[in-house]
């Protein structure tokens, strides 16, 4: 709220459609390189979640601003095919008399294409934007439509988009080695070992290539990335292909390790290596989940194997190192303070707080000690209806301002040096309705099931999902989300392969970090989420017999105990709260204003004190 | 224990090693094969759970009696690869000096015949005995030891078998309408409108045969099944072909609707209908699960397409109908009688009572009526010790008497023309250890977990299975199979795709029947495990927004409360066990003796009453 900073957020109404002028240009484009349609997702040649400007294809083209989505042009029909989140918007933002908005859930892009591309037709794609899975499912669509698919070597929209962004050069830095925790010999070697006989690894995750060669960049928003390639041969020196002008300094941490050239290098340097795997019949192994089919083209194109499979990196990135740990408690402590802080200042502010008021509050106390890096993704701050929009983010076309018997929804996250958070809190308004805190304590119920489970190695985030729903299901609700997702240190806030979900389906391993945060919503009412990171920890179990793992709860912030039904919550429930409380109170009184500590010491007063 | 009856099981010490001549035999004839291996897995030509005696090729070449296995026997080396319940077993039943008794959690059959298979040499399969998705692994094996397969149109075991039995040919019996209550064309119909296209549907599971046609069998043991198979094209009548010498009431109850024929004329109207569907580009639909690689292999040398998916029969038979479940609740309440008077009978035996013992007497009280058909698996009947041993099953060799201070464990389920049963209770023969009480009660919280477990259209068992476990996992505990199976309607008891356990991935609806079965087992001292089947049925819930679904228990019998911690159990889960035990008590009642009746009110009291 002091001291001005560089802000992360903005609050632009999205932008509405841009005319059918853009669709006609492409289709001339589609004219002139002999195609009958192009396909354009909403992804860069990363398949990243967060894409740089020059990759936002499909928003320069249709104006359609969500995060993921695919449109597919022909001759005379257009669609943009979108999931769930954005079936509202969606038609807001596009042309809707030139592109048909299509829900995800009733058609995908690939039946889209099954059913309007005209036998003996032929659609184009560009292969950087594809990944080979995704090529495989256009080719079973287009052979459906008895038509062909084709490979171009330029994008059709960047042949008419003008004035397209340059691709982005943000500084890379050095990732300083105290705080990463392992340095990069030690991991390569524990990647190689991984390999599995192939003869090299294309690292085409930006995520991973930051993890491996302990850099940062800044070339996308939120997540610290410097978007590029490595290839890492089973011996020999790897090399890194980066887009942004290298340091000295990076260069300096470097150079014992690995070479580093230019992006534009890229293409050459992977074709000359399959070239020479080709001639010892060896195999070039692609990330299934990143890997641009354009890879897989020209390894294949040279004559070696393109094995695609799971990038090794993956799963080891999710397990953090002490330092990491240690990085990411201090920076939730830090975070802590300043969602406290923020929290304090919501109360006080109370009926009339504007959302996106909130947003820019909030970022200043997390601003204020120098070390905010980035938000770690745009604040969700939603009041009233607008908190049970899951995806919610405020423009000033939609801000409103809280009233009393409201709830206030804020999910928000930072970046710092040190570690990446996460934090969801849902604060009463005046006095809540007694159904507001039923659905509180369920959900509470779920949040603290997970925090306090008790699990054998071996366990899946699949396995422990229900538990953060079974207070929910008892009272014939539900909430259609996952209930917890990984989380990288100094990286994405949005990391795989662990989740706490159906879908969640490796093992939990101690040292992996995920959000724990069951919600309820109640469409054009309310919504409710409760989020805190956790880590998962080994548990010793005194007449146990198994190595049992659990959860350390990283985040410390006071959860609204005006909205808790204390009579539903349960002993043992109980005895979480106040002990979390009672932690969050203890860490963090010591760092706090006057004003604030007498605040916090309210808000973590024990819940059993108000029990029959 | 009154009444005369056919005995269904026997108590014989597993037959040892039956020397080395009938592996040599088989050498020979592989030799006069051409074949340098042959393959003998446990398994008849419908992958069936009980095999009928003349498919018993690896207990008659090997000594190995278990249910599953698999035996390798090449000229110079032969391995039998079991799972980790006989690991024990294999040993003691086989001629380790001729036969290598191999882990399958370590190395599969696939692997060992890559190991050990040598370049250029020849291994035989019977292609009835194995399924197509087999028969690729089995290629893949073979291709890495640099051999090749060959399937022969003889097995070759049973060219050297002198005496083999004949194949089974029990009579085959209509099943009532009113008990199956959907008559053969109303589910023919069903069936027909899931075959998406294809031109036929060939039923190789017998007990899809069985549900389709309305028609049981006695052609193996436990299960009521008519072996055989039937041909169901798109149009046109259905025609079955089975072992087993109809009556003319079968041929009756199916004249309308399809044309029986005998067994032996399967494979010419296979490759007959082969031949027309090929004549019209067509697709012949293959379970995955039970059709054996013999019947692709006719359909494609035909020129027809084999199209190898789920027969849609098994999840439509997974749903019972109204009258299935009126039939399953009264199997339920005769079975409850039987085994509560086997309980107050076993109490009054107490100390010195035997194993072998126990499962006679259950047997008997189940006999009494005279509506028992068979029991549904052999019963497991494991005191002190024995009872640790999930899958054990008594004989002469092992059978002893219970001890004071020991737990008894009986699971065992019984066949009735109008429901399938499948019950496992755990009682204390005197006074309990409080570590067994402790762990007796665990297991209770996992099983009421379960059975009062409220959850959303659409859940599987897979999320519901860490409910059973959780209390578990609090101590630093766990037991190592499935909460639950699906069971069949006077069919299987064990029965698919329906399960709670990790690998229960599609979802629950009502008219399902499932065991709810946690356990406890410390090795070498005790086994607990508690089990009722329950059905899936729709809840209502007053204030709920989504349809929800939860379970009703169908087993009616007393839980051991001398073994529960009412301390531990918590209010909910005491109230879910009196309410129980209170149903028992009154459904029960009225149809037992005096003093059973007395036994089962004290049984029966409220844990609450036992409450600090």
């Amino acid at each position: 709220m002091t001291s001005p900073h560089q802000r992360f957020q903005s609050f632009d109404d999205p932008s509405h459609s841009k005319g059918p002028e853009r669709i006609a240009a492409l289709r001339a484009a589609m004219r002139e390189a002999g195609v009958d349609g192009f396909v354009v997702p909403r992804a860069d040649e990363h398949q990243s979640e967060y894409v740089p400007p020059n990759a936002e294809r499909l928003a320069w083209l249709t104006g359609f601003t969500g995060s993921a989505g695919t449109a597919v042009v022909l001759a005379d029909a257009a669609a943009l095919v979108v999931d769930g989140r954005y079936t509202l918007q969606a038609p807001e933002q596009v042309d809707t008399g030139v592109i048909a908005v299509v829900r995800l859930a009733e058609t995908t892009a690939e039946a889209w294409i099954g059913a309007h591309l005209g036998a003996g037709l032929v659609l184009g794609y560009d292969p950087w934007l594809h990944t080979a899975d995704g090529v495989a499912r256009l080719e079973r669509a287009v052979a459906k439509a008895g038509g062909s698919l084709r490979a171009l070597d330029d994008n059709l929209v960047d042949a008419v988009w003008a004035g397209r962004p340059l691709a982005p050069s943000g500084p890379v830095v050095a990732h300083p080695p105290e705080v990463a925790g392992e340095g990069v010999s030690g991991k390569l070697a524990r990647v190689r070992a991984e390999l599995a006989g192939a003869d090299a690894l294309v690292i085409s995750d930006p995520h991973n290539l930051a993890w491996a060669f302990n850099l940062r960049g800044r070339d996308v928003a939120h997540t610290p990335l410097a978007l590029g390639y490595a290839i890492l041969p089973r011996e020999g020196r790897p090399a890194l292909y980066l887009g942004s002008p290298d340091t000295d300094a990076v260069r300096a941490s470097l150079d014992s390790v690995a070479d580093l050239h230019g992006r534009a290098a890229f293409e050459a340097a992977l074709d000359a290596l399959a070239r020479d795997v080709a001639s010892a019949s060896g195999r070039i192994r692609l990330d299934a989940a990143t890997g641009a089919a354009a890879l897989k083209r020209r390894i294949e194109a040279a004559g070696a194997v393109a094995e695609t499979g799971p990038d090794p990196i993956t799963a080891m990135k999710a397990v953090k190192n002490p330092a990491e740990i240690a990085g990411t408690r201090a920076a939730h402590h830090r975070d802590g303070i300043a969602v406290t802080r923020f929290l304090a200042w919501l109360d006080r502010r109370g009926e009339g707080v504007g959302e996106i008021e909130a947003v820019e509050a909030l970022e200043a106390f997390r601003a204020e000690g120098g070390l905010l890096k980035e938000v770690s993704f745009p604040t969700i701050s939603g009041s009233g209806p607008n908190g049970a929009i899951v995806h919610y983010r405020v423009s000033t076309a939609t801000d409103r301002r809280a009233r009393a018997g409201e709830l206030f929804l804020v999910d928000s996250g930072a970046q710092y040096l040190d570690g990446t958070t996460d934090i969801t809190r849902t604060v009463a308004v005046g006095p809540p309705s007694e159904e507001m805190r039923d659905r509180f304590t369920r959900v509470l119920k779920g949040h603290i099931a997970i925090a306090r489970a008790v699990f054998p190695k071996g366990t899946t985030g699949a396995q422990l999902d229900s538990f953060a729903r079974a207070a929910l299901w008892e009272a014939g609700l539900d909430f259609d989300h996952g209930t917890g997702h990984g989380v990288g240190a100094f990286l994405s806030v949005h990391e795989g392969p662990q989740r706490i979900a159906k879908t969640g389906t490796v093992a939990l391993v101690p040292g992996m970090i995920l959000s724990n945060e069951p919600g309820y919503y109640r469409a054009g009412a309310y919504g409710i989420r409760i989020e805190n990171l956790v880590l998962v920890e080994e548990r010793t179990i005194e007449g146990g017999e198994r190595p049992m793992l659990g959860f350390e709860t990283l985040t410390l912030s006071p959860i609204d105990r005006r909205l808790i039904l204390p009579a539903l919550l349960g002993d043992a429930d109980a005895a979480w709260l106040d002990a979390y409380h009672a932690r969050v109170r203890d860490t963090l009184s010591p760092e706090l204003d006057g004003e604030t500590r007498n605040w916090l010491v309210g808000r973590t007063r024990p819940i059993t004190d108000g029990r029959v």
